[in-house]
């Protein structure tokens, strides 16, 4: 049995969604972000770093998206969530979800999470201002370089599709507009219409 | 045969240092970023964003390190650069990697990179400034959560190692003490001491 620890519109969504996908065997606990559960003692045994997702396994704790995912994807192979035993298209795999965590996440993360980077309220602002500019030219990359179609990778459904719907979710927040990214929009509203999404978009509502 | 596309005293040096220890077949190419070559045409050609490491493959280009390092230790499984028949201790390795990459890298990279995410002369200033103090904290949770040692996952030396490697050699810079942190410290003196690691700076130095 794994266990998923998550807050409602964060990352922790494309692991849950995941999940869901691979038909396993999971529970969640959320996490309250307004009242700082996710820095509360009993959390920081579980992941010291003071974020979400957490994904308890019989094994230990896993932690950061990119790992879970490929985690997820090979432990339920029936799942067929990633090119498994082929060595490259796993790499691409890989290589499109570091990039939505390392670059993308991160682009995102300078509009309410300056502090994490500087101390004065006028960088905060600074860098808040610049979020539409830097997510528009990850999401130009993903766009017209990356989003093969109608998947991420293609013809094949894989963990790269839950994370990039998962941060496609931000980008109106964020000052960018879906509608002029065709190929983006596409992805958006077919994962929108999968049931494992629904499923997972309802669960976390609740 | 393979070849990767790096920078003296980037990120490339622990995916170099992976192709040298996994014995694999490759050729290198180094740009220079003072002349901004990372940005010329036929480098955008290869890799859009216009960073390294990129590693050309028969198969076409990989970015990111971490799908980089992934993918040589998954195609040269004699080297026993990860666990590549255990998804949990897999996963494990992905998720330092990870961290690595969209957590200590990011908070490096805001000393000299503030442009990639504000706009203001002052907000690059304030950002520097908070760069002993981030990358501090990232090598303290490494220091005392991650690194099992003598090797990052323990007596296996993986794909881990380097990558650690590669970002401690940038933590005088940034102004954190290395002798405070013993484990950090004599991992980085091991890693030094490696024929691998002599050869690959000595390449690089060239």
């Amino acid at each position: 049995m794994l266990k998923l620890y998550y807050a409602p519109a964060t990352c922790a969504l494309a692991s849950h969604i995941a999940l869901a996908e691979a038909g396993a065997d999971y529970t969640t606990e959320k996490l309250d972000f307004k009242i700082n559960q996710q820095n509360s003692p009993e959390y920081l045994e579980i992941n010291p770093k003071g974020r979400v997702p957490s994904l308890v396994t019989d094994r230990g704790v896993l932690t950061e998206t990119p790992a879970m995912l490929a985690y997820i994807a090979q432990t339920h192979p029936e799942a067929k969530l990633a090119p498994l035993d082929d060595a490259f298209a796993f790499a691409q795999v890989q290589s499109i979800n570091s990039y939505l965590c390392s670059t993308v996440h991160v682009a995102h993360a300078h509009k309410m999470r300056g502090k994490r980077w500087a101390t004065e309220e006028t960088s905060f602002a600074d860098m808040k201002r610049k979020v539409p500019e830097t997510m528009g030219a990850c999401f130009a990359l993903i766009e017209h370089r990356m989003l093969k179609g109608p998947w991420v990778m293609g013809e094949q459904y894989t963990v790269c599709d839950p994370y990039l719907y998962t941060i496609a979710t931000w980008l109106e927040g964020d000052g960018v507009e879906m509608a002029k990214l065709p190929k983006v929009a596409d992805h958006f509203k077919r994962m929108a219409e999968r049931p494992a999404v629904k499923k997972v978009l309802a669960e976390q509502a609740a």
